[in-house]
């Protein structure tokens, strides 16, 4: 009766947030709002395809206080970021395999709201789920906006999902 | 287990195509999609709510061989048009009843992205859903489109479908 599953693709990343190690307000939020409102008890109607994409350190606000005295030392900085990009979509995996929803994921490395079209076409999901921290027009200005991008760019139909207010840390920024 | 159902706002319009009275190549679009990509076999999850604005018309394109000649000609060209929304709405109505999804369905005045995202703030939705014919920027200019003010005004998410181009008239401005 049913069908293929509808495919969801999910844009998801890291807290910007100093020494939270987790995913974002905004990809939480993005993540439960489909599960409750979109997959609801449907959980073999839909598959979710998480997609992080790791932007190239070039600022390295991280690593202010790291040395570097070897190649080795730039080595292990990879390493890290491998696997804080790898614990990421473990967290997301494991939520799916816990609810009995198909799932797959996938790291990339460049411009997220790119390298999202990108993979967009190349995926052919159904359904791409952003979440967006729902900054006015002054903020964005400095920080762009990977959401509004994809709304314009990707090929399929978008959804944004809107921080909620009371969930915005102290810097909206930040998330 | 699932608590209420998902609501999904619908911005529906009749087609613009002379002689074609149904609803637009893109609400049709918008419609099925729903049904087909989110909604599934999950029919009691879901609740659609229908929105048609009406556009007073103050082109009259429509009207052009008509002679008004008493205060008459005017009310009866009023209820012809509330006639025509109503008949929309029904098909719509009725599709969902076939398939056993819980619907709702109104008629308001005015400027269509205006009173959407008026409705949206009044009504709650979980989501608007609306249709797109997906025109080029150059096209854009002169028809506007009520999806991207939607998409930026809209107190609540909102999925864009652009109509495929397969599907699109001679005229791509129609619908």
């Amino acid at each position: 009766m049913e069908g293929e599953p509808t495919r969801v693709m999910m844009g998801v990343n890291e807290s910007t947030i100093k020494g939270y190690p987790h995913a974002s307000i905004s990809s939480r939020g993005a993540f439960e709002w489909t599960l409750q409102k979109i997959v609801r008890s449907n959980t073999s109607g839909f598959k979710l395809l998480f997609l992080h994409v790791q932007v190239p350190d070039e600022d390295g606000f991280d690593d202010m206080d790291s040395i570097y005295a070897s190649p080795d030392d730039f080595k292990s900085l990879k390493q890290k970021d491998k696997a804080r990009g790898i614990h990421l979509l473990e967290c997301f995996v494991n939520r799916c395999h816990e609810i009995g929803v198909q799932c797959e994921a996938w790291i990339k490395k460049g411009d997220p709201k790119e390298v999202i079209c990108h993979e967009v076409k190349r995926v052919r999901p159904d359904l791409l789920v952003v979440g967006s921290r729902g900054l006015g027009p002054f903020q964005r200005v400095f920080v762009g906006t990977v959401s509004e991008f994809c709304v314009k760019h990707a090929e399929c139909p978008v959804i944004t999902i809107k921080r909620p207010a009371d969930e915005a840390p102290q810097d909206p920024v930040d998330d």
